[in-house]
């Protein structure tokens, strides 16, 4: 064990920094800022996002690495989601004095080769003490060709909509960890624990012009997909069979009654999956690709004029999705 | 008073998006991430730095505005250190539920408007809740002439020590107003308050090829003056005057018996001013453009071979500083 308090922050710091650096990079960390290279004629995405101790992952059920890996990928997702390549990011970490640096380097250890994994590298960072909830902060660059970002706003009525892997399993898990004592499922926890980068499946895709708008699954499929529909003017259909057909979270309804699979799949979860609206005819060109990249897609309804979320059945008829987002600072979400 | 517990995380997010974007963006807040344009054939700066309630800032000492202000300058001398431009921020904002929304929206507008003072816009952000204490990172983008950026390993022996403004008057303002009852000076706490922003004088001097290192002073002139010395394999000496002749700090010796101008000068304080080491040759080149720009700036000492600090007397003696830099996990840094 050592502690911050007994390391200090000069020590720390150059701990942390070293090695850091790599594709593009022209000064790393240890200035009083990085110095990068922009490829030409590209233009560049910027996001940020951050995780707080206690509301967006708790000590007991993620160790540090993974926390790491899980901070990129919230991070990566939201570059995913424009249709762009990560690039480079900065961390600013807010932790007691008390945090052992053996384990906050091995927190960002898991972040730098997450982001390695999606090509992109950590160039700096912030180190500042708390006394309350530990926090992290990442702020990622992206670049993509010009004028060919995704936005949230290009979806039109007849496009189709997609999603990658299987959205509510991360939701699933916290629910399960939060109000069960029965060991969590391996395929739940992994969700939550270790989101999959959608990186190399979205730089096979953007050359395709099939994809019209899309946004990344931070918050739940129905939250997130309704602000896709907000901002494109649209409404959207999901067939209902496609919220019954996830093995692992019909299979977790039945062991533990607190479960809804349907309720899973379009409510409250961190996922960092990516809904796609998809060009009809374009569909099976994603398709396709998808199966090289051994990426899971699901075609799972539809754009349509109508505003609004609705659940379509095997028959045709709809009826529409009670909204169920999150809101940090209910009251509901304290604790 | 509008709470965010009863404004709801979404309706505060799109109070505080609105409005924001400018030169440089082509996407702006609202979607998964910004979209920006870099210029051609520019290399690109990142920083990224954070402001921790009850440690860099106490509400009772500085409204919401000017800590917004505030956060932009300690992000944009890091900015101006490397010699390049401001253009696009990001900031992440972790903040209580009981935090007004107005206040919030107070300090998001002391910010906007100080990265416009130095041409620089938001382009987005993170808004999450805490119970402990609030934070807000910024992180911050520039752009420089390719490899011309300002380093802290460029000084050689012999180039001329330079700062801008008066450094040490907001660490003053800090101790006064930790120790003392009395009413700070006017001065000591606009230096706090209002740190001034040195890119306009930074785009003046650029060009000039006189500044060989550059470093900001976030930590105060010792601390950081050593770090540039470190990174430089250099020494430096400062001119013992140099330390008694802010007119503003001299009274604040005078009007208070814990504060001795000395060590305000050269110790912990986070003036946001630059250290530049600047060829001899063009002392004169880089008096001029101050001048005609109007910002203070004082050649106070030289790099020399030894490394170390040292401040050397008008009669050329030399004796060693001892060092006061901060370091925010020590015992001494709590409370």
């Amino acid at each position: 064990m050592k502690p911050l308090r007994e390391v200090g922050e000069f020590e720390a710091i150059r701990r942390l920094a070293a090695g850091l650096g790599g594709a593009g990079v022209v000064v790393g960390p240890g200035d009083d800022a990085a110095v990068l290279r922009p490829s030409p004629d590209l233009d560049l995405v910027m996001t940020t996002d951050t995780f707080v101790e206690g509301r967006h992952y708790r000590g007991a059920w993620i160790g540090p690495e993974d926390l790491g890996a899980r901070l990129a990928a919230a991070n990566l997702s939201d570059v995913a989601a424009m249709g762009a390549t990560p690039r480079w990011a900065t961390v600013a970490m807010g932790v007691r004095a008390e945090h052992d640096l053996e384990q906050l380097a091995s927190l960002q250890g898991g972040l730098v080769r997450a982001l390695a994994g999606s090509g992109a590298v950590l160039v700096g960072g912030n180190l500042t003490a708390v006394t309350g909830e530990e926090s992290y902060t990442l702020t990622l660059l992206g670049e993509v060709a010009r004028d060919r970002a995704w936005r949230r706003a290009g979806a039109r009525a007849g496009d189709l909509l997609a999603v990658t892997g299987t959205p509510g399993r991360a939701g699933a898990a916290v629910l399960w960890l939060s109000s069960s004592v029965a060991p969590a499922p391996g395929e739940l926890l992994e969700a939550m624990r270790r989101p999959r980068s959608r990186t190399a499946l979205v730089a096979k895709l953007a050359p395709l012009d099939a994809v019209t708008a899309a946004i990344d699954v931070s918050d739940g499929l129905a939250g997130d997909l309704s602000r896709l529909c907000l901002a494109s003017g649209i409404g959207a259909e999901i067939d209902e069979a496609f919220c019954f057909q996830d093995p692992v979270l019909m299979r977790a309804e039945k062991e533990f009654a607190g479960l809804k699979s349907g309720s899973l799949v379009l409510g409250p979860s961190d996922d960092y999956e990516l809904v796609l609206a998809v060009q009809p005819a374009r569909r099976e060109a994603c398709v396709e690709v998808a199966a090289a990249a051994g990426v899971p897609l699901t075609f799972f309804g539809r754009c349509v004029h109508t505003p609004g979320l609705w659940i379509r059945s095997d028959h045709g008829a709809t009826r529409p999705v009670v909204e169920v987002g999150f809101d940090h600072f209910s009251r509901d979400a304290e604790g």
